[in-house]
């Protein structure tokens, strides 16, 4: 059990089929794997537990990233890490989450899954972006709905002819460097 | 600091003005003076920051307590106490609370802080239940909606007759006892 590692908030935040959950998969093995805590937030667990109700309108939306904003600092400011795995589209509420976390002091690491819509359309492991397509599904990111890119995020993440593993590599040297959690060794 | 404590939820229930918050007051003064961290969940904080829109009906009161359950286990399980110090009058749902901490394996702890409703009704600190009586406040704990007893609390706080501090004490006598927190020495 490494006790060195710090509290973080890592925000993963890309378009639907980005890669942002099986890029959070393989944290969570690389983090048990090291004996590091970890709790992951993602788009269902939150909407399931803290967002019932609510839809995906812009408004419905900021509430949702406003709530995983709110819980992801509790933990993180408590030496708790944390990976939220949300679409989170817009820059403003983005922004919103960081400002909490450096009120807070917790270290807020804003992670821009790039993968372009060609690549998510193209792979379409859901389906989604078919239904958005025809229209049977409206309010879609990337499609009927806008995706504002991070400006300056910490991390960004260029997928394309990657593995999701080496995804994950970039992230954890970033973490090892700003030594929130242990080196490997 | 002290590092020795454990993570632990402390649910406290009871009706308006029977005294949760002001003996929460003394709690996290005594937690601070001890070097031990501690999250509040009360009311207040949970509804602006996790349920804005609900109302007071059974089924808003029930999804509100079931959001403070979901972070409050986040929390403790990670290690940090909590006090959540929301009224949470069914007891149907406070037993949520309490299985969804023993599946993820953290301490669970119910305070029943009871307080009569004549004794709560006779302070009226905030005047609400003047308001309740009236007719102008609708769905009030105590009044015109049902407060369901806890059967068996761990802790049962006797508030008549008591200053907010000596049930404070009872309170940290019960952490120390079970070693959720380190003894006073």
């Amino acid at each position: 059990m490494a006790n060195d590692h710090k509290g973080f908030t890592l925000w993963m935040t890309g378009l639907s089929g980005s890669g942002k959950s099986t890029i959070t998969e393989v944290l969570i093995d690389e983090f048990d794997e090291r004996g590091i805590p970890l709790e992951v937030l993602d788009g269902d667990v939150v909407r399931e537990n803290l967002s019932k109700g609510l839809g995906f309108s812009k408004e419905d939306r900021d509430i949702n990233i406003r709530r995983i904003a709110f819980v992801a600092d509790l933990l993180s400011r408590n030496g708790v890490p944390v990976i939220t795995a949300a679409i989170s589209p817009y820059r403003a509420i983005r922004d919103e989450a960081r400002t909490m976390h450096e009120e807070t002091g917790a270290a807020f690491v804003e992670v821009f899954v790039a993968t372009s819509l060609e690549d998510c359309e193209a792979r379409d492991t859901k389906g989604l972006y078919a239904k958005a397509r025809s229209g049977e599904i409206k309010e879609f990111t990337g499609i009927s709905d806008p995706y504002e890119e991070p400006e300056s995020p910490e991390i960004r993440v260029e997928t394309h002819g990657k593995t999701p593993v080496e995804s994950a590599e970039q992230i954890l040297a970033y973490l090892e460097q700003r030594e929130l959690i242990p080196a490997r060794g």
